[in-house]
Order: structure tokens, then sequence, then C-alpha cells
């Protein structure tokens, strides 16, 4: 399927050489303007080209000279970081046009999302923004929006994002949600490709940069946050075009009326009923979540649970009552957990104290198991093999005594099944910064980290329906 | 209703005035069963009654003298925590019960639980113990749990319990659980009665201890997790009886046939089939939940979020995007988001910057509210009143900058409605320590708080569904 696709030109957007911030505050550091700058010298923009500060009182910030106008910059400029007042952004799109820029993101709010009922004063100023971007064949990101996180670029809209390029790619309708999203993915060891904040996306919108990232080699999943679409017809298309390619995840913000009111008062978008977005996630084998929380977990098995040959799961980990727990969580949620045979429970009870433990999936290795003896149970259970992946589990606080969880790394070197770990977390800063060390050993080693039987659970198994999905389309 | 109780003598259990700690291990202090001595220490036990140590091996333990035998204690004995090999067990039954103890918790493993299939060797031993026990006329609390924890009898398994009494009853069938559950819920205020882990309750079981807190004046909520019961007629009645006097939470530990299976290898019970135990749930208005977590919620949300008038809720908090996942997270669970009228907005609007914020309910205030205005913008809001209660949310992580979130701390003194705050957590133990200081705050308050969009929303529907049964319940 070949679309008659707009994106040809996109791609420069991911690679300015010059870049101007205009509108950034020179007076307080703590202003949310200044965000921009600290992810631009985070990512270490200036290696790769120039960054110009803009504001009409001049001056300098961080030692960078502030340019009093965009005009007053020697240089052509690629890409501008829009940061003025809603009045002066018509303005800044001629100037902008004037030096060579053909993208400006518009970082800028008060637009069509701040008219109440019978209110039409932010709508006529974006329908301006528009028109005076079309006069000057410039496209627009955003307004309303955070626009462009691309390592590959070293574009970044906060200092606390990865320098690392990674395969997924992000179209988040709001700003705050793709960098609540990339910070909680990042930590788990998701690495992005781009990350669009679209806000009102009143010219570049979803459709445009879903067909862009369909087609784009360094992105192999795309997930989007998005409230409503601009052309239906046109995004139900791309949705198609995409999740061909690659595997798709889609939370729909707004599903609700009450939703559905906020989108209107966020990005001005149209939301559209929940049944119609379920229908096309369910006809294009889209992966649907509700949840930021949800989608981390989502991405984080598309990408480090390499695809289980079929459903079923070997639990193990620590504790009789988290068993149980975690068992019916996988279960509920068609996960098939085979029966240990007699004479492999038989083997592993050899060496195992039996008082406390139980072998018959899950494996309950809590009471008894010296951390040694670990690596000998995980070979007498690969060597049965009747099943798809593993899954680890532990749940550091469960214990009566501050016992050393950490004693529960294992090495899962050899093991040729894909292994998923599971750890519940804690809010007690003693115990989260323990926590965080397992994750981070877990996330280095390329393994998926899940922070409940739950999440785990659901996610693993909207990725094996995923797969399964995709095994029956290319089989038929 | 009047039940053929039980129960007479089950309240002496919570109050001993000597207790011996029997098979705690001399040599290692790491040894899991010093985490009973720690339990009783941290609770200051001895401040109340005498503490006695028993190991064949003689000694002293932190200063505490260790007798050879249970005989050699120069006094009677109300209670005894058996941690002794299972073999030793009848045994221990006999001596204790000549020295006046009519209730021995065994913490120890090694009965019906480690059973294989066509093995009775651990039935078997149990059997023995019962018979033991009823011989000499002692009870049983176990085998294969962690007994009891109750702040009033200064009696605790754990060194990390509160010392402070609540309201809350629980009953465990997993030690492992009960003691994840109690700190989980600790940390967000939540005080407990009796806390009592029966394992596989040979003799005293689940139903004793239920129909013991329906009545207990302690307990004013229930909450149990159950792997399967003993006697479901029994059990049944119990049930209805208690959900009758108070609300009840149930957790069923293997609803699944992998869940039941391991249910069979933890504490040897018979799990039934999930629809048995739903039913149950629905014809008693017992509240069900499927982890611990949940549990937690609701029970934060029993205790903690008084019973509003009705399920319309006013969400307030930060930023766009969060503000449209929590509007439909709660709609999607039949919560009621009002419109606020226009009038209201327009007055809100007066003294807050409008780009970036909306105040259609969600209000999002993320943007431009002056701490100072959060105040005036409440009394506006409860000036217009058509909501039964308010939540507030928070997502720390999401700006783009690292601000300071505790600039979202507001009082809400004054607010004549119940408030539920809802704060997403970080495990970045920088974040973390922040948010638990938040989270500390608000609970030390007595606010009910929450972690995420979805979990608040859920615990708050199923605590809204109890009250609304309840209500018809006493109106018909």
């Amino acid at each position: 399927m070949t679309m008659n696709r707009s994106y040809e030109n996109l791609d420069a957007i991911f690679h300015p050489r010059s870049v101007a911030l205009v509108g950034i505050t020179t007076a307080n550091p703590d202003h949310w303007t200044r965000g921009f700058l600290e992810g631009y010298l985070a990512l270490d923009f200036p290696s790769r080209g120039k960054l110009y500060l803009v504001n009409p009182k001049g001056g300098t910030v961080e030692g960078c000279r502030v340019y009093e106008s965009i005009q007053d910059i020697p240089d052509t400029l690629d890409f501008v970081v829009g940061l003025v007042p809603a009045r002066s952004a018509p303005q800044l799109i001629k100037d902008a046009a004037a030096k060579g820029v053909r993208c400006i993101h518009f970082c800028t709010a008060g637009f069509s999302e701040i008219d109440d009922e019978g209110d039409e004063a932010g709508k006529k100023l974006e329908a301006e923004l528009l028109s005076a971007a079309r006069r000057h064949k410039v496209r627009i990101i955003g307004p309303n929006c955070l626009g462009v996180y691309c390592p590959e670029g070293r574009m970044s809209f906060s200092k606390l994002f990865p320098k690392e390029s990674g395969p997924v790619g992000f179209i988040s309708q709001s700003g705050g949600n793709s960098n609540y999203l990339v910070r909680q993915a990042a930590l788990r060891g998701v690495r992005f490709s781009k990350v669009i904040s679209i806000g009102n996306g009143c010219d570049l919108n979803e459709s445009d940069f879903l067909e862009y990232l369909a087609d784009d080699p360094k992105t192999e999943i795309i997930t989007m946050y998005l409230e409503g679409i601009k052309d239906g017809v046109r995004f139900r298309e791309a949705l198609q075009y995409a999740a061909e390619k690659k595997p798709v995840v889609l939370l729909k913000g707004g599903a609700t009326p009450a939703g559905a009111r906020a989108v209107m008062g966020h990005t001005a978008s149209l939301a559209g009923t929940h049944a119609i977005w379920e229908s096309l996630c369910r006809q294009f084998g889209v992966i649907p979540v509700h949840s930021l929380e949800e989608m981390a977990d989502v991405l984080v098995t598309l990408r480090f649970l390499s695809a289980p040959a079929g459903r079923r799961a070997l639990l193990f980990g620590g504790g009789g009552g988290s068993s149980i727990i975690i068992a019916d969580e996988f279960e509920r949620r068609g996960v098939v957990l085979p029966h240990v045979p007699q004479p492999v429970i038989k083997e592993l009870r050899e060496f195992s104290q039996s008082a406390g433990n139980f072998f018959n999936n899950p494996i309950d290795y809590s009471q008894s198991m010296e951390r040694s003896n670990v690596k000998r149970a995980l070979d007498i259970l690969m060597r049965w093999g009747q099943f798809d992946f593993i899954v680890n589990f532990v749940v550091p606080t469960q214990s009566t005594r501050a016992r050393d969880f950490t004693a529960h790394l294992f090495s899962f070197d050899g093991i040729r099944k894909p292994v998923a770990i599971v750890i519940l977390t804690s809010v007690v800063p003693e115990e989260a910064s323990r926590i965080y060390e397992y994750i981070q050993h877990y996330a280095g080693e390329g393994f998926p980290v899940y922070f409940s039987f739950a999440s785990a659970a659901h996610a693993i198994s909207l990725a094996l329906t995923h797969h399964e999905r995709k095994a029956a389309r290319q089989g038929s």
C-alpha cells in the first residue's frame, strides 16, 4: 500500500542545524521557558548545530547572548521554538520565514483551547496563526504543546530525558503526558526515536506524524496519546497503514463525556465516541491502553520480552501468598500456567527444603532456596521446558524481616526463553532506593521490569494477543 | 441474628499476660525466628506482660535468658509462639498445656501444605497435631503462619508494624500477604485492631476469627485474604453475619485453576470456584478485591473518605493530559463529574490566568494558579457545591522542570466535603522521598491517599457502591 503522503519534508524537522528559542525569559531562571534551553543543552545540541536565544530585552542567559530580534541572528534558521505570547505568534511566523525557517513549534497556549461556551476569540487567533503559516510556507507544530524530543537531532524539551536514541516513536497531544511517559519508560530502559507533543495540532497533526513514524526506519514501535483527531478518514487510513508495518499502542483520552469535555478545554479537539475508538483498535490490531502506566508496561513488553512462542508461563519467585495472587492475575488474563510434573518436582525437592516451598507453577523459592540453587532449579525446569516464558517475581516488602532482597538478583544467563521481572515497589524511601537499584540492574541487562502482578499480567497478555494476531495475519 | 458462636474465649488470645517464644534461634540474629522477639519488643510487650524465650540450647539472646525447656519457666503461660520443627510440635502442645497455655500459634511449616500428589505425610502430622490439641484442650493458630499482631495486646510478628491501634481487623491465610498489607496500609494511615495470619487453620480457622471480629467492639472494618475454607456452610453464615454488621473486604486467592493448585501447596485448602465466591460477595454486600494493593486502596477509602452523599466528584489538580485521563478513569467507573456552570467558570477566570487552564471539571490549576488562589477557587466551587466529594490530583513527575510540587500541598480546612488525594508515585529515589513526605503529610491529616488515577477511581467506586447498598438495605 502506498499513500498520498505529506511527510516528505517532516524528517528535516528532527535534524535542524540551527534552532532559535524565541521568547525565552531572561530574568527568571525557574521560568518554564528555560526548560527548552536546559533540554537542548543537556542533549548537547551545540555539538551538532547552532542554538540561538531571542528576547526583546536582549542581554545574556547562562553566558549565551540573547538576540533582541530574530532578524539580528547572523545565520539562516532551520527550526524555531516559539515561546512568545499568543498575540505575537503570527508576527513570529513572518519574521521566522524571512530567516528561512520551514517549521515553528509554538509552545504558546491561549488559542482555541481557551474558548468557553459561546466564546471564539482563541479559535480566531488560531485561524489567524494558521493562515500566516500558509502564507509564509511555514509548518506549525502546536500551538499549546512541548514540541519535539529527538535524541538523534539532540532536541529536547526536558533536561531529564535520555541522551540515547531508541526504537519507540511517540505522538502525544499532551505535553505533560509525553513528559511523564518518556521518563517512566526511560527508567525501565525504553529509548525513543522521536517524541512529538502536538497540542492543538492546528497544522501538522496526529496523522502527519503517524504516517511519518510508520515509514521512519528509526522507529520500530509507535505509541500515541490522542485526545481527538482533525480528519477522521485520513487518520483511519494512517492508522491502518502504520499498524500493518509496526506495533501501534494507543491511549485515547476523552473516552467518557467528562473526559471529552476536558479535551475541548485542553486541545480543542473533538474526542469521538469510545465505541469508535475501540472498534478501530480491534480492526487494525492496535493495542489499546487506558493509562500512561499501562502504556509504559506495554512498551517495556514489546521492547524487551522477545515474542514468546505461546501463552505458557513459568512463574517463580517469592512468597506463598504472592504466588497465589500472581497466578490468579496471569490466568485470569488467559496466560496458561502448565502443571509441573511430579518427577520434576521430586528433582527440585532433592536439594530444596520442602517446608514453605511449593513447586507446582508458581514455583515458590522464597523460604529455602539458596541463591546458588536457583541456577540448578532453573536448569531442571528448562530441561522440562513446557513453558514459553518465565516470570520472576519478588516482593521485597513482604518479608517480616528487613532481609536483603538483592539476594533475589539472579542471573538468567543461558536461559533461552524470554524472562520478565516483576518487583513490587514501595514508597518508603529506604526501600525505594534498593528497589530502584534492582530495577536498574535488570533494565540495564535488557529485561522487561514491571511493578505489580496485575500490570505485568495485563501488559504481557496484551502483547501476546498482539503477536498472535500478527502471526494469524501473516499466516492467512 | 444470633449465632452459635465459639469465639467466647478468643478475646483472651489478644491480651496475654505471659508469652513464650519456643524454638527461637540463639545463634543467628538474622534467623527468621528472631522476627517475633523483635516484634514483641518493638511493641513493648514487656510493659504489659512477661516474655519468655525457650531453646534447648539455653543461654541468652539480646540480654534475655533463654530457658532450656518450657517447664523451667517459673510462671504460668497464656500464649505460646511455636517456632519448633514440625515433628516436635505435638510434644510442645503437651508441655504448654501443663503450663496453663490455652492457645498456641504454630509458625512451624511442614504439615499438610507439603504433600505432593499421592503423599500424605504432612496431612498425617497435622492430624496428630490437632488430636494432641483436642486432648490437651489447647487451641491452635496455624500451623504454617505468622500468627497475631494486636497493638493493644502488644503482640507483633514484625518490628515494622505501627504501635497504635486502629479499627481494621484482618484475617489472612498468608503470612507474607498479611505483612505486606499491614505495612502498605499503615504508611497511608490505616491502623489495625487485630491481624491474624491463620495459615493452614487446622483448628481455629477463618470462620472463628470472622465471627470474633464481627462482634469485636474494637473492629469497625473487616478485611480478609482467604485461599480456601474449612466449612462452607459455617463460613457462609459467618460472612453474612459479619457483613450485616460491618464493611467486609475480601481478596480470594486461588480463583483460577493455577491459583487453586498453588493454594493446595501453600495452605492445603480447597479454593472453591471463582463463581461461588463472586456470588457470595454480591449476595452479602462484601467488597471484592483482586490484589493487596486494591485491598489497601479500599481500606484507605472506607477509613478516611467519609461516606459521600452521592457519586458526584469534583476533580481538580495538575496538568491538561492528566485531567483527561483521570476524568476518564472516574467516569468509566460510574462516578459523575458535573459540568461547572459558565458563571462559576467566569468567576474562576477572573483571578486565574486563562491559557493552559480549564475549569470545567476537571479543574486544571497546574499552569497559572497561585497557591494563595486555590483557597479562593475552592471557596467559589464550594458555594456552587453541586458535587459530593473532591479529588485532588498531583503528578509531580509530569512537569518538564523539577518544580517543587509541594507547592501543590493545599489546605482543605473549612472544606466540608470529603477530599481524596491522588499523587502519582515514582521509583526514582530523589522523587520518591519527596512524594513520601507528601503522602505522610496528607495521611497524617486524615486524608485518603492514592497512588494512581485508576486505583483511586476503582477503590472510591467500590466504596460508593458499598454505601449505596447499605443505604438501600436500611431503607428497605
